[in-house]
């Protein structure tokens, strides 16, 4: 995907760190035959001319295409830690992630679920949300990966807050919309109270703090509404009511951002795909989403 | 709503019969400019030349546009008596209904919450299921108005099963996707045992009984495999499931269909809207797609 992406990346003009083993980098513009002559640095620099610079992270790593090792594991724990590293430095303000193969990473040594857990931890921070975005809509999950039944009891007052108060601040004081949980968005209590004694709550909370937030409104429109152009994200109460307008508008094509970080954060929404690795049809798309959107935060 | 889709209800060229009062129609013709001489008959017949009926059930209705009264919720109560006695004769073999307004209906003495009960309990059919559909994703809700907290308890084995007979019969063995109710179908058990206790055993057992069933799918990827054509019909586990993306792709031109009964029917998506009522700025649309899905599902 990176090699597929250097003409997208430079005609970005921006100074663009790849951290990543020469070896590896080598080895598949070999392949693929898709030329790739990255100037070596040491560390990102703040201020460097724009152009792609690679940090040899860790070189001669062993490793076979798409199969799952140790020392790949390894290697991609050492690469996000240098990131990590230049962004407390101040030298780069985004960072936009490829996958990590989860199995290697854990064979490796790598104790988080994820990417995103890891860099939470990293930077100290503990409040933090996952948004999906692409060109059209953007999400915010209130809760993620849990049982359907275990939804209603963690929602709160407080959790929802919070979520709005990194929304608002992490994009900007955008227009937020907040779905409800139940059909009609409860139709006043009828179906369900959360959002009378909960959701409304939080939102008449954050209003009084300055937020722009409307609801709770009925989830099966509030996307249609944010799609004309009403909001520009939409809180969601639990990981499909905002999965499935992202996946169905997306076309593979979103990507997934972590609010609440100290730097910018994005990454392409897909996993590793050994089983095509190394045959040149992987789709750059999503990783060139996920530098946009980089962008698009950083200049909001 | 009618009077702007005769034009394409005479390009059908089938028998037509409008359930309906004289001097209602007749205000609205005056008063919209749009030309109404439908031919007067007593009921339905099967066999009917091609053409326009109008079955005056009750003449000289009191009504003010737009104004919830007893006399127009009463009239309303008799057009779909009158239908549905037509259809138990064996006259009609669809009804394509306009929405009701559940105000007049229920000062007019209608228990009902909508014409769907209503025909349920006139026809005595105690299986049937809500489907929502558009030209590009048909929806079937397992449960339908009631609090996100309730559903979990309310899928059972027997439930889904049932549902899952109803769809292959009124369908004609459509393909059908099971969506899970869980994130990412509960991933294995993972996040929710939904999946593995209740929804896979249902449609084990619908396999085996030779409907063409796939599932349960995770709820996100479910709909967009569907847009590509693998699946004809998506079973979804609660309203929103079903209705995000519905409204999503719909844009205010899904239908309601009601399968279970022994005649065809389906209806528009929308309410009375009172409010616009005689302005001459409804949209047919959903109204006209309601009579496509009528021949659709009639000739399937």
């Amino acid at each position: 995907m990176l090699l597929k992406s250097l003409y997208f990346l430079r005609s970005l003009s921006l100074p663009i760190f790849v951290y990543g083993s020469r070896n590896v980098i080598e080895f598949y513009s070999e392949l693929l035959n898709l030329p790739c002559d990255l100037p070596i640095v040491k560390g990102a620099r703040r201020g460097a001319p724009p152009g792609i610079y690679l940090i040899n992270v860790t070189d001669n790593v062993p490793f076979k295409p798409g199969e799952v090792g140790k020392d790949s594991g390894k290697a991609q724990i050492l690469y996000i830690e240098k990131a990590i590293e230049d962004a407390k430095r101040g030298e780069i303000k985004a960072i936009v992630t490829l996958p990590i193969n989860k199995e290697s990473a854990k064979l490796g040594g790598f104790p988080f679920p994820g990417h995103t857990e890891f860099l939470a931890h990293a930077f100290g921070v503990k409040e933090y949300a996952m948004m999906l975005a692409n060109e059209k809509l953007k999400v915010v999950l209130q809760t993620t990966h849990v049982a359907l039944k275990e939804v209603p009891s963690l929602i709160t007052e407080e959790k929802i807050l919070s979520k709005l108060r990194l929304i608002d601040k992490s994009l900007k004081k955008p227009r937020i919309a907040v779905a409800g949980l139940n059909p009609h968005a409860g139709e006043n209590g009828l179906f369900g109270d959360e959002e009378l004694k909960i959701i409304r709550p939080a939102i008449e909370k954050a209003k009084k703090e300055g937020i722009n937030v409307a609801g709770p409104l009925p989830a099966d429109t509030v996307f249609v509404r944010a799609l004309k152009g009403e909001f520009e994200v939409v809180l969601c109460m639990y990981h499909d009511q905002g999965l499935i307008p992202i996946k169905l508008l997306g076309f593979g094509n979103s990507v997934n951002v972590t609010l609440g970080l100290p730097v910018v954060r994005t990454s392409v929404d897909h996993g590793t795909a050994y089983d095509i690795a190394g045959k040149g049809i992987a789709s750059p798309e999503s990783f060139k989403t996920a530098v946009k959107m980089a962008i698009e935060l950083l200049t909001r």
